[in-house]
Formats: structure tokens, sequence, C-alpha cells
């Protein structure tokens, strides 16, 4: 017998419209199951969608979705949505090599309205699609479903901001469950907390009154006796209200029985915009993610019955972990070190220097551009603050690189992990632009790690360089296995190294195409083409001398780097053309990103589609040679 | 007799301390009197200035600047602190090449801790400053003044939330003239006035009043007696207390009176992060200013006695009236094109669009990132947004262009005005980055203007292209002086346009230094080497077809823009390349900005400094061919 039956009769989402309670009570029981069953095949984000099951098949049964807009913020927790949504039978591939995207998705259904991956985009997105409606005379309700710790962020509260001027009916839903990805910071967040502590979430029958209240004109004609009754009930949303939002709440976002009403008057009124301010438990219903500390946020695949995940055996420690390593020894030899991070104290290794140095550490919250001018302040008087942000959401940031850091001319160490693939967040979290908007400032230096010992040097490298900012890259995932250093020992600044040494063709990599540049240039050799290898290590400033001598000395350079056009292959062109290195027969190749998003799967497909593995620099190498790999291979000329 | 005795007697900022209330008085009228005097010969924002004169006295009299850190917000209401910290002798060079700067600068003076020009960054930069200092045992009290318009900003929320969460002593004065550039929008804007409305202003008396009640510790002494007068004089500043904050406001802040006493026992105490709501009229004390509807904001050179401005006579319409107009043309025509400004409705030009359809135009405040994915959230409905906003503006907004807008394929239209150099604003302001960040994105099509009358067929691009995101830059200052055609006509996507057939030596532009490509173009063929000249069009997709027969058919090609490396250049370089069209004996130079910030000053010297004029061009064609200029020149050798 099947553990779902109610899910199974699911044909389209009108048969949710029309269930009674008891079967959206038994609907969500169903897809807790199917969620949980999902995720420990597939892996992924758990605990997030765990806590909206509630809240995912009321807005379903009380909306008209896709008309109505519900706008998944981050979109982790989206999985029941997508369950219920058409993507049931398609589940199992969730974050898979050509499976379904583990956020929400445009292109992957007309329930996704819009695409999402980066935290505290909904409301601004709804607000949009709210007032589109509205000047098109289109009648139609638009939901932001938004966690607390996405509130922390600038552009939520631009959007609060302008949503309380405007007027408009769109409905945000607070989904507080103190938790995101690790446990809030902030004053919002503490403001939260005081909305619902020390009292018990409202019953319906005070919802209703406090509805009554804040929305009189859907109740005008009990208005009069529900202002009576209504004021002691006011729990005191006073933030949300001078901001202009009615606010409802808080409720408890595991209970239909309140939910299911509320969220109907809340439809039901012409008034706006509204805040409706649920409680939910992230985790909620799987004990294993209910008792865990980080609720099973993101997790490998794993046992249903016992919940103990099943992770690949690990070759080598991640840059993560290395980074966050010789952070901590750096800051044990140099107190003026100060760490930042924007809510990722784990996701960027800056709790094993919080671990050791907690007063130097700063979880600012999801609030990139404020930690960027923070470090800025911090190194106006002297500190050493490395600020820790992931390539993808360092573009949050970008004016205050340029702005307070950049043109100041300041000492901000920008360690930036997440740099290039990022294998099944796919391409929302892509760190594909780092080097180019970083290279292309003034006064920034800019590294890139080949492997994990280079990693080590290059914090060294940071810690010592007080000149001006200086970045340094690193990718996803773990370390190639070389043996990492007992200490960091500082570059010299604009210096690469040469690898190995050859004659005809040079392969110039930035970062971590270094091991295929090798692997390629031995098969070249094998071709009969004596290859030189090198590792840039800088982006910014170039190794003017080493590369103009690469190019002086070979028949070929190529440059490979794991970032989009505009990066490292520019810098390097555009110092060997104002050179005249270009003038004469040297054969020139860049290999970069492609131009075109890449959908996520495993790394090592993502680098052969790029053409950024060793097949692909050797093509390149036949192509500029005007040969045919294949047809070379098969003549056996260049064996 | 001078007109400004007590400011001529400052020898120091240690005078401004000793100063009794009297003297304090006087020398408010004599910095405004300075100020006014200074700006009528300079030109510059005026009626920021004006609105804090009193405050600036005030502070530098209470705190012990500079080792107490003050940071003036924007920082284009600095010109009073200025005179008041030294450079007063240099206030007549304000904004003049060579001169000082327009905003605060640290290596102007150590009076100015933090560089500023973009808005709202002064509280995280106080908050790492202050943090840093209480990590150094250092005893310090800092000091951001920001205004209510910089209040929309996300930025400052983050700050405001992270500072409330660590309960530093940071001190925030909140300037509120109502009044930014433009009149400020969005809840925060209306909650203000709220605070503010329908009574007077705290007495000294009630303000001390509230201050026990808010800084109970300073007053612990006292506090039960102050609580039971406190209540009634708490005016409602809750939603700063629910972020954390010590509210104490509203303050009349022309009055020294309440200013000196209050900024006394705000230096004080211990507790914090303390937000202090001053009140003041922008362009205060000058009765052109006071009566402007823009209050002065930025003006050009002034008759002191009638406030008359003395405006260069002016050629042609500016870019900006251009694209406006175009706007509301293409606007009449299509009824789904709506527009969309963070706070810049006159510097866009969106302010004509408004002016025809005030209901299809949005603006958000300074808010540009939530304005971009408003923006996708408008497209995704059918709409067509233009989101116009500056490149240097544009850099806030980076990642929702990324995440939002080109992931997703929206077709949201970027028109970014201010592209390149802008003269007296300087390096904060330049527009160095934006066909970098943009081009390198899939999906994104990137024009660039040559003259106003492209600029008029890229709106109608822009507006008839829906198959993703488009942007068109285009730069400060006026046109160059041609027809503008009555009609836009949409330009095809991706193909550019040959303005004079050469042989020898091909010159490729992206945008207005085309104008410069042209003289230099006359001049090489009286050098005797033909020379063809091409407008690019399109940064993105190039035009492969044009650029390679250009390649194929020349000795030399050179690209030139107005931006930094990672750009059109780097774009056509990569193509190259990939295309061996590098591989023969081709001569290639690629022009950009130079890689180090531009001081602000005159915009011909700044393209001259650049090599980026018709010399220039000039001396890098005559350096590829490895011949001397000012050497072939004398010897008549190329004439």
């Amino acid at each position: 017998m099947s553990k779902t039956p109610t899910l199974d009769s699911i044909k389209s989402i009108e048969d949710i419209r029309s269930m009674d309670m008891e079967q959206l009570k038994a609907l969500t029981d169903d897809v807790r199951t199917e969620t949980i069953d999902a995720v420990s095949v597939t892996g992924g984000h758990l605990g997030a969608g765990l806590g909206v099951v509630e809240l995912t098949v009321a807005l379903h049964h009380v909306f008209n979705t896709p008309n109505d807009r519900v706008i998944w913020d981050v979109g982790h927790q989206s999985y029941p949505h997508k369950i219920l949504t058409g993507r049931r039978d398609r589940i199992r591939t969730l974050r898979q090599p050509g499976g379904l995207s583990g956020f929400t998705k445009r292109s992957e259904s007309e329930f996704d309205p819009f695409g999402t991956g980066h935290s505290s985009t909904s409301i601004s997105a709804g607000l949009g699609m709210q007032m589109a409606s509205e000047l098109k005379g289109e009648d139609r309700n638009v939901i932001a479903v938004i966690g607390d710790g996405a509130m922390s962020a600038g552009m939520a509260y631009e959007a609060m901001n302008n949503a309380g001027a405007l007027d408009s009916r769109l409905i945000v839903i607070l989904n507080d469950n103190d938790m995101s990805i690790a446990p809030p910071t902030g004053a919002m967040s503490a403001y939260l907390a005081r909305l619902i502590s020390g009292k018990t979430f409202l019953s319906l029958r005070d919802a209703a009154k406090q509805l009554a209240h804040q929305l009189p004109r859907f109740f005008k004609e009990k208005a009069a006796k529900a202002e009576e009754f209504a004021r002691s009930f006011v729990t005191g949303g006073t933030l949300f209200e001078e901001l202009g939002f009615y606010y409802v709440g808080p409720i408890d976002g595991h209970n239909l029985e309140h939910l299911l009403p509320i969220l109907k008057n809340v439809r039901d009124t012409d008034k706006g915009p509204i805040l409706v301010h649920v409680v939910t438990q992230k985790g909620k219903g799987y004990a294993p993610a209910e008792h865990a500390s980080d609720k099973y946020h993101g997790v490998s695949r794993f046992d249903v019955v016992t919940g103990t995940q099943l992770k690949p055996p690990s070759n080598a420690p991640s840059y993560t972990k290395i980074f966050g390593e010789s952070l901590a020894k750096e800051g044990a030899k140099d107190k003026k070190i100060v760490a930042v991070t924007a809510a990722m104290p784990s996701g960027t290794g800056i709790d094993i220097f919080e671990e050791q140095f907690p007063d130097r550490t700063f979880d600012v919250g999801i609030a990139e551009q404020h930690a960027v001018t923070f470090a800025a302040g911090l190194a106006c008087e002297g500190l050493k603050p490395f600020c820790a942000i992931y390539s993808t959401f360092l573009q949050r940031a970008y004016d205050q690189v340029v702005h307070d850091v950049a043109i100041q001319n300041l000492p901000v160490r920008f360690p930036i992990d997440r740099a290039g693939f990022v294998g099944a967040d796919g391409p929302t979290h892509a760190g594909a632009y780092d080097i180019g908007f970083m290279a292309s400032l003034p006064n920034m230096v800019v590294m890139a790690a080949s492997d994990e010992a280079e990693l080590v040097h290059m914090v060294a490298t940071a810690r010592a360089y007080e000149d001006g900012p200086i970045a340094f890259r690193y990718p996803r995932g773990e370390g190639v296995g070389v043996e990492i250093p007992e200490e960091g020992v500082p570059l010299e600044i604009g210096k690469g190294r040469i690898v190995k040494q050859g004659s005809k063709v040079a392969i110039l990599s930035l970062g971590t195409r270094l091991a295929a540049s090798l692997d390629a240039a031995e098969r070249l050799e094998g071709y009969g083409l004596s290859t030189t290898v090198a590792d840039a290590r800088f982006a910014k400033p170039l190794d003017r001398d080493m590369i103009l001598e690469l190019a002086g000395t070979h028949d070929m350079l190529i440059t490979i780097e794991e970032g989009a056009v505009g990066g490292f292959g520019s810098q390097v062109l555009h110092l060997l053309a104002a050179e005249g290195a270009l003038d004469g027969s040297l054969k020139i190749r860049s290999l970069t990103m492609e131009d075109h998003y890449t959908n996520h799967g495993k790394p090592d497909v993502m680098y052969k589609e790029n053409g950024l593995d060793a097949d692909g620099i050797i093509r390149a190498v036949f192509e500029a040679l005007g040969k045919d790999l294949n047809a070379a291979i098969e003549a056996g000329e260049m064996a």
C-alpha cells in the first residue's frame, strides 16, 4: 500500500483547492513523507522545506496558483511546492545533472513565477509583479514568502520601504524559524524574537480580531465592534506598521486551522501591503532534522530511518576548511587580523577562526554591502580585516568594493570562496565574474590559488600585504591532495611560477585549472609539442616579465581560467597587445567559461562543456595549429 | 572690514572648542557667508552644506576631531566642514582641476576619516571604526551624519541592524531635511514625517528628559525621577528603538542652544548605539536657495546678491534630456513602457517621461538593488521596464542584474547615464566598469551611443528588443551637436557601422570616442596612413563579421572605449584570438581608461591623461609602427 495515498490522488492543482481540512492535513503528512524520501536519495536542502509543508499546502489551497504568484525567497524551501505543482515525477532528480533545480526556476514550471537562489529578492520581484498587474488591470494576488534571516538584507528593506509607500496589495509572508543557514544575527532578528516571546500564538479568534483591527475596510460592518476587542490583541508589529504594512501575527505556521482562514481573509481584502508573520520550525516532522543543530539545512544522501548522512569518501580537506585553518593560524600570529562574514560562518570557514577569536569575528547577517564597508572602516583604524564572501554573493557588494575599498586603497582582504563552477547549486551560485570585476579596479590585487598549498600561502600573502586591497579566489570542494604546508609563506606580489618548462606551447593558467593544464601538457608532449605550464598566481598585477617571456619564446600561448570573458585572459591580452607581443606570429588563445549559463551538474562535465578540461586545452592547441585532433590521432601523425 | 571676522580668527580646530555660545553663533554666520561666497565662484553643492552649518560647528565644538571620527554621508554637505578644518584657503578650488574634492576624501585631510560620494555608507564605515577602536582599547567617538534620503538605501538598514545587535557606542545623526536630491519617497520618509509632524521641536528641557529616559545609565542617579516625566515626551522613534538604537529627537538642527547640550550628553554617555534625529532646512540662510524647489542642490556659478546661476552657453542638449524625451516619445507609442528610477528622476531624465506618464513611473528611492529586481518583476508580467541608473550606481545592483535579470533572460532595459568620465564629480562617480561587468554576462546586450542621434535610435532599439535584457550607455554632458532624428529607428542587434573607409589602419570605437577617432583618422591620413573608422555600437554581441573583416584587411586595428580593461577591447581581443585573427601580422592595440583613478577635472584633460583623445590614438598608432611621433613630425617624414 502506498505511504502517500492522499498525495497520490492529486491529479492537478485544482484537487488541492477542493480538499477539506482532514484531506489537507493528510496531504501535509504525505508531502512531508515524500520530501524526506526524495532528499534521502538526492541530498539537498531538507530542513527549510519541512518547515513550510503546511504553508505550502495552505497557499495552494487558498490562492489561485499559478495565476496568483507565489515567490519563494531563496527557493531552497520549494521542494514541497515542486511536489505539488507537477514535478513529483521528477522530484528524485533534484540537483542531479539534467534534473530539477534545487531552487525555483521560471523555465521549469509556470508555478515558479520568479527564479531564486540568492536571498531577499522576493519582495522586490513581487512588488514589480503586483504593480504590473495593477497597471494592466489584472486581478491577481502576489505572495512573497521570505525567511527571517533574509530580512537582514538591505534589499528586503528597500522593497518594504517602497511597497509601504505604494500602498500596493502585495502580500508578504514572513516565515520566521529563527534560523536561516546559521542562527541569524542582527537587531531585526532580536525584534522578531520579542514579537513572539512570552506569548502563545494567536488563536483563530484573536487572529480574526487582529485582522479586523488591521483591515477595517474588509470587516467594515463589524468594525466598530471589532475595534473594542482588538486593542488588547495588537501584538506589536510596529516596525512593519511604521513601514506601511498591515501586520498580522504571529501565527503558528504548522496549524492549518489557523493558517487557512487568515490567508483567506488576507486574499479577500482590498488592503495592502500586508505582512503575515508565520512561525515555523525548520526540519519540522522529521526527528533527526529537528534535533540537529543545523536542522538538516543542506544534507548529503541519508538513511531515512536513522537520519545518518552518507557522505562520499573524501580525498582531501575542502578549500574552505584549509582557508579557515590558515586564517586561524595567521590570527594567532597577528592580533590585528579580524574576520567578517555575511551570515556564512561555516560556509566560509570563518567559524574555525571564530572558535579561537570570537571577539575578532563579526557575523553581520545577510548583508554583503554592509560587510564590505564595515571592513573598510575596520581597515581605516589599522586592523586587518578578512572579509570572506562567496564569489556570487560578492556581486551584492560590488559598489562597496569599488567605492569604499578600492578607490580609497584600503587594505581589506577578500577571500573569495566558491570561485568558478559550483556543481549542484547551478548558475545562480556560479562564481564566474569575480576575476573580471575585481581585476578591472585600480589598486586591487587579485590572486587565484591553483591548489590547497597555494591557498595557504595566499592567506599569508594577504596578511602581509598592507599597501591596499587584495583578493584571493579558490573553488568549492576538495583540494587536489597536495601536502599542506605547516606555515604559509607570503608570495611576491605580481610574480607567477613556471611549473613545467617546454618550448613550443605555453599554457598560462590562473587558479585551479593548473592540474588540467599539466595533464594537457603531458599529452601534448606525446604529440611532439614541447609544452610549458605556468601558474600565473596573479590576475593583477600580472607577472609582466614572465608573460612577455612566455610570449616571446613560444609559438603559442594559451591562457585558461575558471571565469567569464573580461578577467585574466583579458588582462593578459591587453598587456600583450600594448607591448606589441601580438604583432608577430605568436598564436594566442584565451580559454574562459563560455558565454552561456551552465546548468547544475557534475563539475567535471561542466569543465568539459566549457572546454576547460585537458581535452579542451588540447583541442584549442590543435585548432590553432590548423589540425584536426581526431584526424591527427587516427593518422598517428602527432603521436 | 572682513565679512567673516569670527571665522578669520580661527587658527586651529582647538579655537572652536573654547568658543562660547555667542562666538559660535557668530561663527555659523561667517561659515554660511563663506560657503555661499565660495560656491558662487566654483559652483557645486550648496543647499546641503547650508543646511548643516550649525551642526558642523556644533560637532567640531563638542567632539574631539580628528581623533573623534565624523563621517559625512555622501559628503556633498561637507563644504562648511572643509572650511573649518584647514581647507579654507583652498575652498575656492572646490571641484576645480587640482583643487579640493566636492566630497570628503581621506587623502585631503585627517578630518575626513572616510571618503564618500555615494550615499548611505557612513553607518557601516562608522561601525567598523567604532568596533576597531573598541578592540584596540582606544577612546574615541564615531559619528555618522546621514540624510533622510540616504536612509532608504538597504545598506543603511543593514548597518543599523548590525549596530543594534552589537550594542556599540556608534552615534548616528539623522539629518532630516525631507529632501535629498529630489523629494524623498518611501515609507521611511513618511515615517520620519510622522515623527516630526504636528509637534514643535523638543525643548531643551524636554530633550534632557528624553535623554534621561533613553540613557538611564548615564542619568542613573536621577533615573527614577526622570522616568516619571519622560513617558509623555517619548516621541515615537519606535522603529529605530526596535532596531536597537536609543532614539533622541526630533531636534531643531539650526538651534545651537539645543544641539550643544544634547551632543555633549550623547558624547558623555557610555550607551549606544544612539540615533539623534535632527531636523534641518536645506539651503538655510540663503533666500534664493530656500525658495528654490531644489534648494540649490547642485548649482553652477551664481551671483550672490540675486542668486542667478551663470550657466555656460550650451551648444547642444544633454544626453540625459535627449534620453528622457526619446523615452517619452516611445512611451506614447507603447503603453507597456514603464520607467524606474532610484531617487534620480531629473538626473536621469525620467522626469520628462514622468510628466506624461506618472502612473507608469516608479521612483523607488535610493534603492538600486530593489530597483533592478522590481524591474525584473515588471518584466515578468509583460511590461517593458526602462530601469535608468547611472553607471556608477548600477554597481550597487550588480548582483540583481546578474541573478534576477540576466540569468532569467528577462527583458529589462538599462539606460546607463554618466558612462565614462564625469568631470567635476571625480573618481567616485566615474562610469568606468559597466561595459565589462555587463558584457561578461550571458544574455546581456550592451550598446554605447556615439552621439545623440545614436542614443535616440538605441532607445527605440531597447523598446523593440524583447528577447532578453539590453543596456545602453551614454556620457554625462552635452551631445556633439548632430541633428536629432524625429523618430528613433531600431538598430539591428549586433551590427556596427563603418563611418569612414580606409585601408591601412582601422579604428574601432565604442561610444563617444568616435569623434576623437574621426579626428585622429583625418590626421593619420595626413601622415599617409589610410584609416578606417568604425562605430561598433555593440559591445555585445559583437559585430563579428565587421570586426573580422577589419582585422583581415588592415595592417593595424585600434580599439577605443571610455572604460576600464575588461570591457569592449577585451571582448574584441577574445574574439580575434579565438578566430586566429591575431596569429598573423596584424598589429592590435586596445585603448581604455588607464589603471588608476582619475581625479576630478575637465573631461578633455581626463581624456588626454588617459590617452583617449585624438593625440592618444595617433600616438598608439605611431608606437605600434615603431616610429616616434615627434621625430616623424619634425622630419616631415609622414606628412
